[in-house]
């Protein structure tokens, strides 16, 4: 199986895992963080700039606001972390907010999550790749004067690499994941040795700019929602908490509990990370304007649309580290590829999401089975589709992105943690044991709290951001929504359709014998096998069935049958305008007519060919015709393959496939508690090929 | 069948005419005329000026060659027209230069016609659609404006009415192509009366313009060499002539000789427009150049790149009725109609020369089946990409891409008369009759004079044309010429591989027993109904297989088995990995090791279903699974068909499909000597659904 070719592709990605190995693959906790947690960590390279942006607007003075909602966003972050350790530990099956929002409030709050979701992942990719390109820009100007065709390269990539089933591996995940958190705290710490210690003034590069402010003296109410948006920006810290309640099956044993701890040490690296973020950016005099063209000014002239305003977390860097320097190059790139990887994120979420959903007939059954390339790749190529076009919409630009990312988050925080007390209430009714009920009475006080305040965030995000483009979000989740609704009513219309009738005895029209018919165009292999391979079946009549469409090889036909003596009656069928499917079609139709209990077998020998072109050679009529037969009642239709030698090319790229890899697979953990057993059919004694080595070998 | 929406299309484009009535449409030869000869008509369009344009390079006073050149011309469209006549009576099934080719000068000869023809039915459309742009243009300014995207708008158009099916109609041919050669011949007459009679002189709008030469007295070798070209650009005019050669069972009865009277109507028609549109122009004082920017002079300074040179016939319809007349719009509407109707022909001629080269293997098989509309889309689609990149490339310049156009149509001139002369040499070899053999001699001779002619005018397009753009064209036939050959290659190759072993009883692995198959997700209708016809077939070992995706799934399978008590045994094959394919695949291998002579049928449930999306929803692992056990050797594959009431769309779609008519149907001609005789499973007695009523009705 090893071929030199395959030896640079392993080094970068890694030896390709059969994924009857995949029981191997559950991760520890160390590789379980950067994994799952690239998304919520990666966050906080925009966040702490958002806040600031908002409250730009009041003037530089509002700037003394952030600590306050620096705090309030750590209370928020430790409240859903804590509502979450409850559901891992009562939902382990990875199900996550769906499951959690289905089983306790019923189907509709469970579709309704999982629009919220599906809706959020297209906005984690656009979202974090705009912020990437952004900090990306901030070391290589380049890619900043092209925001837009870098993001959409960069979104064309990722999504090249996940069709083309690049394994996540933990490693990929892990080296940037840790160096950009270390780069951040060495950041925080080196900054405040600085100014707390050696007493240094630390200078971001816009600390002598000024803020032309929208609103002066903006006071009251209008002060109370300025401070309750900028609330609802840094709340985009939060998006991605809940992956770890997806991938609960992925972790190593204990798994609910490894989870807790991973969900706890994601929380406290973030909060630190947010809150030493917004201090040095206090500290370093960072000045961030909404329209920084007309209110950022420079020795009182206003920017102008030329200005590039780099993030916050770049900007930090500069003022600590020096614009320019080894270490401020690093933390931008690593910053840039974290957000990369978050954005990769949601391209294993969403078929893993995916593939729940078509469990419960929402989505084409199809999405079910794992590995089935296909399907996943409609789900890569449509995720990747609607994030590049609202990347282009919006012309990369995160702050106007993050405006439609929140609310998604926020919809399935408040179902799964009311979905969750609904869970305890119900435990509660049946459980005795005291010390388990006061448990149980905590998480539910815990979850209660989470609901409640995760609720009033959303109101708050609704009311602060609907016009800034939150509406948008809300009106893809309705479109998810009353798609998967139809996918579910079409499957229930044709189960009612097909469901077998109560008494087994029913079916009146069961047909009592069979009529085979071999269609033979030419006396080859081909033909003779199927004919060979009809007359097996001992049907009750059997002929051979000809259409002449050129009277020359038609009568050449007849001459060779007779001549082989091949003891099977030839029907020729006319046909005066060479068509082949009409006569054949009314042909069955005729013997239905005539013996309307003869279910018709019609056999067409076919050959197999390795390569595309050579489809467009062969068997397009027999390909139609079998079509069109498919809506003929009473007829079944066999295929007789006839392997051409190029076929075995097609075989091995089959093999090639069936090593795939599906996005996700690291994440979604073994589907089976008996992984590793195998198929009683497979690996039999005296079975000589083995188990396990592909169905292209034997 | 008639439904009242239809109404409007019916009087469109008239009734649609069902293929098995198309015997019926034979064309007289007053129809025949502007179906087979709109392509040559059209051409004095554009090539009196083509010949103008290049003597201007010699300056104006070169014009005076312009009659000979049309007199060089005139003598080559007889020699054509009446070695042509002699094909049509020596091979009427409408072979063409292919067959004549083919059948004297061996496979080669005749590839190299075909490629040839191929190639100028792109050039048709490319110079036709530019040239009718142009014309149209010097009516409508706008057209010509933008002249590219009319161009391409134009063959946008006709692409989609042909893949529609829109059906040839005689009347749509005749009424723009009698109105245009009536207008040309109205235009003549008109003009000569003017100023032969009356005594007036006409102006072209170009009259007192001058033109700058771009080789002053020009002498020798190199006048000689000029006026070659002009000759060789002149020679535009004969582009076509073969058609009715194609189109000989298109016609009444006698086919040959109202053929034959037919080519000879439309020389006559084609060189007197000609001579009468060269004579205006120089009685009117047309002057063309070959860059009018800078070589044409008003008033001793270049016109500049704003001008627009508008075609011979237009300026000489200006000179005669005036510029903005009705006369003068309505012949430049006709112009542009009947330029159109050109390019049509070549959608038609496309994939009727298409279906005799399926026929004998160089193109795919399906072609050769009329009425196959995929395969025609196909080939019209290739047509109008192939066409639309050469008008974009060549800017829609008629001038510029007629440089290409014309060395296939002498390639297959000359080729044609050679195999003609052949042809005859053939037959005198064996004819005795003197009467006979002195026609035949005489036909000889015009076919080898026509050889000798066409083949020295194909010398001299090559020289004078090949750095002007007749390599593409050249280009264009090899890579035909490639691609055929391969095909034949593969064809021969899979052939040779499939031919029967010459005894009977050669087969040694002939399978000896059937081991039966079904496959099984659910108990419902369409698994009872495949339960029930495997039955039927009475294999040796019948059994039902399920693959456990899902253990509450299989379980409830299983118990339903039970209830039912299915007299058949139910296998379960365990996937942890929730794949289907592999384990069946697996299975199957297995029972074939065990016992290798044993064939394995398996029948695969399926449902039918009407719409594309529902597609989506249904069978896709059992068409995956389908197509990798067609890859397993000693398998055959049954679908038992379950329709769902959704499926009567599809049928619907599949009928009105069924009505659509080919494109080429018309000039093709009806196939079979039997015409109008039904086959005999249709229409027999107590038949109560009737013939012809298409197959989606039953």
């Amino acid at each position: 199986m090893s071929k030199l070719t395959d030896v640079p592709k392993r080094i970068l990605i890694g030896r390709a895992l059969r994924s009857d190995r995949l029981g191997e693959t559950l991760l520890p906790k160390r590789i379980a963080l950067p994994v799952f947690a690239s998304d919520p960590l990666s966050s906080v390279a925009y966040a702490p700039g958002e806040v600031l942006l908002v409250l730009s607007i009041a003037g530089v003075s509002a700037y003394h606001f952030s600590p306050w909602i620096a705090v309030a966003v750590v209370v928020l972050m430790f409240t859903v972390v804590a509502s979450y350790r409850q559901n891992v530990h009562a939902y382990p099956s990875g199900g996550g907010d769906y499951e959690v929002a289905t089983t306790n409030l019923g189907p509709r709050a469970g579709l309704t999550v999982a629009s919220a979701l599906l809706v959020d992942y297209v906005l984690t990719v656009a979202v974090s790749i705009s912020s990437g390109v952004e900090n990306l820009g901030s070391a290589i100007p380049f890619v900043v004067e092209h925001k837009v065709f870098s993001a959409i390269a960069v979104i064309g990539l990722l999504t090249v690499m996940n069709l083309r089933g690049v394994r996540e591996s933990g490693k990929l995940f892990a080296i940037p994941t840790y160096v950009f958190v270390a780069g951040v705290f060495i950041m925080i710490a080196w900054g405040a040795y600085q100014s707390l210690v050696l007493g240094d003034t630390m200078k971001a590069p816009t600390a002598d700019f000024e803020i032309k402010p929208e609103h002066q003296g903006l006071a009251g109410f209008a002060l109370v929602f300025l401070l309750l948006r900028a609330f609802s920006s840094g709340c985009a810290a939060l998006t991605g908490v809940e992956a770890i309640s997806n991938g609960v099956p992925a972790f190593r044993k204990p798994k609910s509990k490894n989870a807790a701890t991973t969900l706890a040490l994601m929380g406290g690296l973030a909060v630190t990370m947010f809150c030493g973020i917004i201090g040095l950016a206090m500290a370093s005099g960072v000045k961030m304007a909404e329209t920084p063209a007309h209110d950022l000014l420079r020795d009182g002239v206003p920017v102008g649309s030329d200005y590039v305003q780099n993030p916050v977390i770049s900007q930090v860097a500069a003022a600590v580290f020096g614009q320019g320097t080894f270490f401020f190059i690093l933390l931008a790139a690593a910053t840039a590829l974290v957000l990369f990887l978050a954005a990769n994120t949601a391209y294993n979420g969403f078929p893993l999401l995916g593939s729940i959903l078509a469990q419960d007939r929402y989505l084409p059954r199809q999405l079910h089975t794992r590995g089935d390339r296909l399907a996943f790749s409609n789900g890569i190529v449509l995720l990747a589709g609607a994030a590049m076009l609202l990347v282009g919409i919006y012309e990369a630009d995160s702050t106007k992105l993050i405006q439609l990312y929140i609310v998604g988050v926020f919809v399935s925080f408040t179902l799964s943690q009311t979905g969750m007390v609904r869970h305890w209430n119900r435990h509660l009714r049946t459980e005795k044991d005291p010390a388990v009920r006061r448990r149980m009475v905590r998480s539910r006080a815990i979850n209660a709290f989470g609901a409640t305040f995760t609720g009033l965030v959303l109101i708050v995000v609704l009311a602060t951001k609907f016009t800034h483009g939150a509406w948008v979000a809300l009106l893809g989740m309705v479109i998810f929504y009353g798609v998967m609704s139809a996918i579910r009513k079409h499957y229930d219309r044709v189960a009612a359709e097909i469901s077998a009738p109560d008494e087994p005895g029913d079916e009146t029209a069961r047909p009592s014998r069979v009529h085979s018919i071999v269609l033979v165009s030419k006396v080859h292999r081909p033909t003779l096998r199927a004919v060979g391979y009809a007359k097996l079946m001992r049907s009750d009549k059997l002929e051979a069935l000809s259409v002449n469409v050129d009277p020359a090889e038609t009568k050449a036909l007849r001459d060779e049958w007779e001549r082989r003596s091949i003891n099977v009656p030839l029907k020729i069928l006319d046909s005066p305008y060479r068509e082949i499917t009409r006569p054949v079609i009314e042909y069955v139709k005729s013997i239905r007519r005539e013996n309307p209990r003869d279910a018709v077998s019609v056999i067409i020998p076919e050959y197999v060919v390795g390569h595309w072109y050579e489809h467009l050679l062969h068997n397009q009529s027999a390909l139609r015709l079998k079509g069109r037969l498919l809506f003929t009642p009473g007829v079944m239709v066999t295929s007789v393959p006839y392997q051409l030698q190029s076929s075995e090319a097609a075989k091995r790229r089959a093999k090639k496939r069936s090593e795939w890899n599906a996005p996700g697979a690291v994440r979604r953990g073994p589907v089976d508690p008996r992984h590793g057993k195998e198929p009683a059919q497979q690996g039999g004694p005296g079975n000589g090929t083995g188990t396990g080595t592909g169905t292209g070998k034997a």
